[in-house]
């Protein structure tokens, strides 16, 4: 090894030690006499120091010749530090060089390689090999090393077996868009890139294989925005002979686990909650739970009193925020803007403060008397000081601008704090939803999902399809939804009813599905299963919005490595050898 | 959970419980009055019994009703066996039945699942899902998920980190062909699927990550041979700051840890040889070195005698069968049918045996007198009923049609058990070989191995270019190239040379790795790795051939998956929006 030790490593007592250490120089000083090197590598930073007289004066001229990023072995003695730097863990000692030896010189780098630094996102993307030297980048990457260690451990001493499925498969129909590769050997055919490895953990259940699990590459060819990426890393899961219970119990403790172990945190027992109660309570099927703030329903109680805002409402809906009554007129103002946005499109905001006292004092007064005014108070249990919150709409939409206002609140009042965790499991989602635009039913989870039973009559009724809820739940943390579940058919007339609902006429369906249609008469176990998007479990753990910084060498959002410059075009040889041509006209 | 225990687990202290368990019916069979049932699961089989008047009738008649394969779940009181079976872990007990439902039927399996099967390749690559329910086969996959645990362990432990690196990245000109992707939102532009992900661990050293590995998928769209497979997992590995001795000790380790903790072997210190040695010893850069039989030169023991043979051949060199000079004439016309085939294309085999009392008997006896036939006995260090194996012909021919001979024989005497394992290193690789047909050098490793130092003058004069040796090595087990790698070069202007010793101009260069060559000005430390094949990597510690059963959902020779019958045609609506079309008249 070109070094003794690492630049996390040495302390107090080493001192005396002669050491030889590497590493990438992050900054030096000239002062009262004394060089200065501050040498870093993934483990830490070692001071290095070349006193005046102490070494010979061309070890010193070579010292100065130094610029930052250079790459260095130096040789010397670890010495005690005259005045310690509590605040790194090498920070007792220095080391007092005797040799040094450039192992690779650095341009300047084009932006600061420091925890805080001056490089924009492009520039970044373009130099990621220099701003993955970044103290908080790499950390990033090492947390999901760890999480993905631990999950493994755990999932190994659960007796589920590690299995790689193919990445070059079949292009379907349903749902996003494939990435798709031209085979050389088959020409005018083509492979497609999984979306997730879904059939294949149906097989290997059907094969006996009982407990499945692979951290695994999946892909998606859609447009992306800041959170997606068209290759993303799924944690993918499934278990036969088991119901929703065994699932939700055996992947509450993976989660459990990795709390404990990655973060030394206790998160409990994860509560379970109705997708209709969700959508009740947080006019969304992913609330963060880390505060409460839930939706109070007002029908019964505003309707009637001449406000025809509220009287031809759907839906009228409120939240109580807490201790905001102080909120000036330029910020209530605010929020209603907030709502008032094209993509939520509430028509305006209705507001109630309770004063000193407990008087009720509302935008809407001279519809509402204090008598009525107070009932509203007791419909959200506020209190003197509280904010209440109120919009009107057709349901659904009033239910989707009403949660991203509770979320804007909790943001504002700071009770999303980012070292915070509240999980829990939304369950009994709807099996399918009508999509208007085209036409017709597709399933809210994917086609593999089983009808709760009790449910399954109403299948058969046009009028009632789209009440049948599935056996489908969702693991969500702090607003984010990080897996997702089901238990899934394994009964071939009842996968090819469900085929038939999607749409798809019967020769469809076995072109495309007919190898697990088939598998279902050779013995199929029960099962179910779940899949974690790993990159957004890694980015929650690491208290970060993006999921970009926990991906090493990421795309941009034009789905563009700029550092590698990919994609790109390729030869006429090459595509002549695919059997295929390009509709664009290009340079090669 | 559908289950108490699964099938493997019960003992004969389970006795008198009541348990529910869940399989496939692997057997069943009605006689002397009890019904008998062999239940499989991953886990094992256990036996349930049905005995006359014990249970109802009607339980009986159900049972009569189950086939192969059928998935139920029975539940019933732990039992002692009249007659034990020693050769099951659960051979003690049975299971007394009380009740039985069937989860699913099963229609008759198109071959019988067992560990000798009556199924051929095609039609067990069609159900491969029935296929997998083999023990054998099953066996294959986790021992395949415990080998990847412990290479994760093993490196976590020595501070490896494992990094995704992206799937869709640039196509590169060097080496096999590309599987490419185009991309919908870059009309006319292509990723490409990594061969491997050698560029990026390297940014990756660059980056100061220090130790990656990554267990991984690669891709080559090369014509398959029966142990090759479009997609393809490496365990891939780099370290910065080390010499190729460092690396070599510390995946020694891994291989050494990797046989104690699957097959409980101790392996003990890998030898290292030239690769000089092991074309000179072996005629054969991954020799199998279970056995010894090593190549003897004979030049200067053979020539002169008038034998035009041998005294026109650049090389005469020959092997020592021991103990075999009771070989029969058709014996040894058989190995010499066997070098003469096309792929050999040696013009013969010269033998001579050792007789009973010393005497050497030669196949060329009338142009050696027997005094100098007991030179050649000398030279091969030879005994009493030895056969010794002579091969005469140009030398890289020669030793390439010896070495297969070589192994030829370890097989038929048995030396090369599966069971025993034989590992080494070979190094000191030539760092480029020269194409007759191309016309130029190419890198025998990849374009990115330094040379070694004292090698970097011969790269200067075209005369001596072939002579100049790599920093390269491979690890070899029983004949088979597990693993292999380098000490990469980081200097851009040796980086730069080594592309224009390779024919890229320039231009060419900065396209295609312009990212790299930029790298390497920013501070890249001294750095190397390795990449070790999965696939054959476990179907050596599986002691199999083939490295097809030990992948959940291989390819046929063709590239097909004939399970999902992937690849296929993609809609025109589909090749429209990738902006490409294909030359092919497709029916859709």
């Amino acid at each position: 090894m070109l070094r003794t030790h690492t630049n996390g490593e040495l302390r107090l007592e080493n001192a005396g030690q002669t050491v030889t250490l590497v590493g990438w120089v992050q900054r030096t000083r000239d002062k009262g006499g004394i060089f200065w090197i501050d040498l870093r590598d993934r483990y830490g930073i070692t001071q290095l120091t070349l006193e005046e007289g102490q070494e010979a004066e061309t070890l010193r001229e070579a010292a100065r010749e130094l610029g930052r990023e250079f790459v260095i072995q130096v040789t010397g003695k670890v010495a005690e530090r005259y005045s310690k730097n509590d605040k790194m863990p090498t920070g007792d000692i220095e080391i007092r060089v005797e040799s040094l030896e450039v192992l690779n010189p650095a341009k300047l780098p084009p932006f600061l390689i420091e925890d805080d630094t001056d490089g924009g996102d492009d520039l970044r993307m373009k130099y990621r090999y220099l701003d993955l030297r970044r103290t908080p980048v790499r950390q990033n990457l090492m947390l999901r090393h760890r999480m993905a260690q631990a999950v493994r451990r755990y999932l190994d001493a659960q007796n589920f077996i590690e299995v790689e499925t193919p990445v070059l498969i079949k292009s379907t129909p349903e749902g996003a868009r494939d990435f798709v590769v031209p085979s050389r050997m088959n020409p005018g055919e083509f492979y497609a890139l999984p979306q997730s490895p879904q059939t294949f953990k149906q097989l290997l259940m059907v094969s006996g294989f009982d407990r499945y699990f692979q951290i695994v590459k999946c892909f998606r060819d859609e447009d992306l925005r800041a959170d997606r990426q068209p290759e993303f890393t799924q944690i993918d899961c499934e278990m036969a002979f088991v119901e929703q219970e065994d699932i939700l119990n055996t992947f509450e403790g993976l989660v459990q686990y990795l709390f404990k172990e990655v973060k030394g945190l206790e998160i409990g027992k994860l509560p379970r909650m109705d997708y209709a109660d969700a959508m009740r309570y947080y006019g969304n099927d992913k609330p963060d739970t880390r505060f409460e703030m839930k939706f109070v329903e007002l029908n019964d109680v505003v309707k009637g009193q001449g406000f025809p805002v509220f009287d031809n409402a759907e839906l009228v809906v409120g939240i109580n925020a807490m201790s905001c009554a102080a909120y000036t007129r330029k910020q209530v103002d605010e929020l209603t803007e907030f709502v008032k946005r094209p993509q939520l499109g509430a028509t305006g905001l209705v507001y109630a403060r309770v004063e000193a006292g407990g008087n009720v004092k509302s935008s809407v007064d001279k519809f509402y008397s204090q008598e009525e005014l107070q009932k509203w108070k007791a419909a959200f249990n506020a209190n003197e000081g509280d904010l209440l919150l109120i919009l009107a709409g057709p349901a659904d939409k009033t239910r989707k601008a009403l949660s991203e206002l509770r979320l804007e609140m909790g943001q504002r009042l700071g009770l999303r704090d980012k070292d915070t965790f509240s999980a829990l499991w939304v369950v009994d989602f709807p099996l399918l939803e009508y999509i208007e635009e085209e036409g017709r039913y597709f399933a809210m989870h994917h086609p593999f999902t089983s009808p709760k039973p009790e449910d399954m009559t109403l299948l058969n009724n046009p009028e009632t399809i789209g009440q049948a809820r599935a056996n489908a739940y969702d693991m969500v943390i702090n607003g984010v939804e990080v897996g997702g579940g089901s238990i899934r058919i394994h009964d071939r007339a009842v996968q090819a009813q469900m085929f038939s609902l999607l749409g798809f006429s019967p020769e469809e369906a076995q072109a495309q599905f007919g190898f697990l249609l088939d598998a279902f008469e050779y013995g199929a176990p029960p099962h179910g299963g779940i899949a974690f998007g790993f990159d957004r479990l890694c980015s929650l753990f690491g208290g970060a919005d993006s999921i970009r910084d926990f991906i090493a060498f990421p795309k941009n959002n034009s789905g563009r490595d700029v550092m590698i410059d990919s994609p790109s075009e390729i030869s006429q040889a090459q595509l002549k050898e695919l059997s295929i041509k390009t509709d664009v006209v290009t340079g090669k």
